[in-house]
């Protein structure tokens, strides 16, 4: 059986204690993966004193070059890798592709970003006049943190979590720890294996940390910074570490969502826009069975189409074949393990203690599974037909195959109920007539950290809402964290620290056209 | 006696229990401020229901005529809010002219900055091409928060400080309740009333809390913002708030600093920039009687220069005359209150005990003051010669018209002990020679806000190191609070919300022409 190794300070170090991990299909034991609470300051020294100078003296362009390596590896093991997360993972091959495509493709347009940034590393803002005098003049110059990059990452993306996150920090010339999720781990791990395999990284530039993240959280000092992807609950203990209250390490959360689906008013059952809108939301609900920040869990609608869009989703839904994902046939998994089986078990039943019903759930006649095996649950559609009063609709994130239609009767009341997800993600807005369209965009955007629009003429051309493009950036307000990755060169600030540079113009100019070359 | 009384929801409410105000020259009471502890929710929902809306609804042109009408009632009261200044803060006239122009001159900036901007209400950066389809396109856009600003101000600048933050969340669009520090809160109370006297700002928009910020930190939500400048201390128990943890409120924060002047290698006494050196060493150690988050607080000079630079700041300190600011001689007045006294008298122990060594006290002979009162202390230089192992020079800030001057042996040792400092608002950097000084720089400028850099051609140009203009950011990483406040339009983003728009390129486009209206 595979054991899951840490690679700290430059070697593959093996667990003294480990658990049992086990396949989410047939809950058969698949790695050992550590159980031990280590120390790790030394990690983070290794990665500070070794890792950072190393990747600061390189330009953008020498760690874009860097990243187009990584990025190659991943992609030159993709079948691999996705058998992996099918067996280790319960996703499906599509599902696994599209996890592990993630990672590949951020990394390629990372990678080429450097390529555009060029032979420098730093990124310099226009330079202005400051005072009466023409030679005195600022310039707001950002430069890479001399700390280390503490990412921690959720179970449902290890490869993309990994790898987005990754990108971003090598890029921006900061050495990174990453700790996966340890219920996911096998596929993180394998990815690391092949990452550090290439041997383009400088020593100390990435650390990999298999199992609990030990004393990492608070050893953290104020040119350190900690990327979250995961609950809100962790989050915020991780937000309350002495680390970030007393000692400023910059933080960045992506935490729940109840993402919107809204069916604006004026659209009808034959648009082009209403057939995107269910194949969307379909989609949404059901891919890597529902495990993903970006799933749709709220689907807003006109009341007066409440019945067809439940009538129209619940046939579709039911045409999902759902087990064991290396049978061709399945469109969708177990979730990832047994407490996220219970968890959304339970969290229907909160959605349904707050007013919601069940308008649809799946039949689930598992599809080559062993009986009784496997953390399956049923595809669900819940309905809110007075959605203002089902709080925990907008409050309860149910992290599964699951959404609620909530019926509203006017514009700004679908407004204000989108709100009351108090911060969300994503949400996507469905709709032909132009108006209700900015009104609803203008209304919710403050309260999300993207909306898609799809109307008539891009209804054929969009997106899926829940794939997160590099060029754009993820995270939102609020219950969301409050964060933002990717995003282009956005993405990069957080790792670097802007710093206001007064003086001499032209001496202030030398100065940057020197750390070009 | 005055009464300092709170405005809130559209009306001025006195306190139902008070305490008493001294005047830190005399001792005498001076005024009743609130000592209740109230509940405020009812203000935070004026300010989010009322307030916001309005705002939004202007454009940044208007609100920026808005600004133009409150900095221009600022300066009109300019006598006397100094006057007000000298008897409650006891700052010296210059002192008082300091803060309060630092108010006016602000709100004017971001005036301007408003007009600038324009007849829109949104922040748009360029859009750009997302698939391969030319028609969607991604556009991300800064809207307003839907929350309101909470900005808890230092005793040290009750005018610029208020002033400052007031002027950038207006221009945001984002309501403001404002919680001057108590201590120095007759200069505050007195400017709130000339500002809402101008009747330009819409109801709701301005909210004015003198004493105790009650529950207001534990009530705010998702869309709210928290902006603080004063202790570390305080800010590490800001940021544990359950809002800021589990609700996302955002925060900057703007704490702590060791601020350090560097003379470097190569400069000698007959430099302009030396002069410039010691000029404005001897300002940011007395200016407000070193009560400045931006006052030097650590002097690094080469070993060969250790006794030169001594003497020569010994005898410019003590030609310093302290006592009643009142008296026009008078170039220092007191603290602010009996506890900063206390501290700073405490804070020089510290310094002591952990190896500096008096340089140079002053003899305190006050000025014009009764016998035995007032909170003064006397401007006091230090000196570590062995730099590395005074740990609390870099790590305890005194705040009052002390310094400490430290030895360095090399350019690189120069950098390392500028780094204890563990992140820092500003970093004024002396020299002549220019590898020096951008060895100096590179190494420096991570862990600050800011860095002035003072070569031969700007000696007699630069602005004092103190000086916080609205077009650069202020703030800085690690023990400085990790926020970043001002920088022109850089700051109003803390308010603003970012959202990645996706969807018809041309729709997305009229959505913000017509927001331009």
């Amino acid at each position: 059986m595979i054991e899951l190794k840490s690679y700290l300070h430059g070697e593959w170090v093996s667990p003294q204690t480990t658990a049992l991990l086990v396949s989410p299909t047939t809950e058969e034991a698949i790695a050992r993966v550590s159980a031990d609470r280590p120390s790790l300051q030394t990690a983070l020294d290794f990665g500070r004193k070794v890792g950072g100078p190393a990747l600061r003296s390189l330009s953008f362009e020498q760690r874009g070059a860097m990243l187009k390596v990584l990025s190659k590896a991943i992609h030159t093991h993709r079948e691999e890798l996705i058998e992996l997360s099918l067996t280790t993972g319960g996703t499906t091959r599509s599902d696994g592709k599209f996890d592990i495509d993630g990672a590949s493709g951020t990394m390629a347009y990372y990678a080429a970003l450097g390529t555009k940034m060029g032979a420098t590393n730093s990124i310099v803002e226009p330079s202005e006049q400051l005072t009466q005098d023409p030679r005195f003049h600022g310039q707001h110059a950002w430069l890479p943190r001399h700390g280390v990059a503490l990412h921690v990452n959720a179970f449902n993306f290890p490869a993309w979590g990994m790898g987005g996150k990754l990108a971003v920090a090598l890029l921006a010339g900061v050495p990174v720890i990453t700790k996966p999720a340890t219920s996911t781990c096998p596929l993180a791990f394998r990815i690391a294996e092949i990452l550090i395999a290439t041997g383009v990284m400088p020593r100390g530039a990435f650390q990999f940390v298999a199992g609990s993240a030990g004393d990492l959280v608070d050893q953290l000092g104020p040119q350190d910074l900690l990327a979250f992807t995961g609950s809100a609950d962790t989050a915020a203990k991780l937000r309350s570490a002495k680390s970030v209250v007393s000692r400023s390490t910059r933080v960045n959360i992506e935490a729940d969502s109840l993402n919107s689906a809204v069916l604006a008013e004026g659209v009808s059952a034959g648009d082009d826009v209403y057939r995107t809108f269910l194949r969307d939301v379909v989609k949404e609900m059901t891919q890597k069975t529902g495990q993903k920040c970006t799933a749709t869990r709220r689907i807003f609608v006109p009341r007066a189409m409440m019945e067809q869009v439940i009538e129209d989703l619940s046939a579709e839904l039911s045409r999902i074949k759902v087990g064991n994902p290396a049978n061709e046939e399945v469109r969708m998994g177990p979730l990832a393990t047994k407490q996220q089986q219970t968890d959304f078990l339970a969290g229907l039943e909160t959605l349904k203690a707050s007013g919601a019903k069940v308008a649809f759930q799946h039949a689930l006649s598992l599809v080559d599974v062993p009986a009784g095996k496997g953390f399956f649950v049923p595809p669900t559609l819940l309905r809110a037909d007075d959605a203002g009063s089902a709080n925990a609709v907008h409050t309860h994130e149910v992290f599964g195959p699951s959404a609620t239609v909530c019926a509203y009767d006017s514009t700004d009341e679908c407004i204000a109920l989108v709100e009351r997800g108090e911060g969300g993600l994503v949400c996507t807005i469905y709709g032909e007539d132009r108006e209700v369209l900015r009104t609803l965009l203008l209304g919710i955007a403050p309260f999300h950290g993207r909306v898609l629009v799809v109307s008539a003429k891009v209804a054929d051309k969009t997106i899926q809402p829940g794939l997160v493009l590099p060029s754009c950036v993820h995270g939102g307000p609020g219950r969301a964290g409050g964060g933002e990755e990717l995003g282009g060169e956005r993405g990069l600030r957080f790792y670097m620290q802007r710093t206001a540079l007064q003086g001499d113009r032209a001496l202030l100019d030398r100065f940057f056209e020197a750390s070009k070359s």
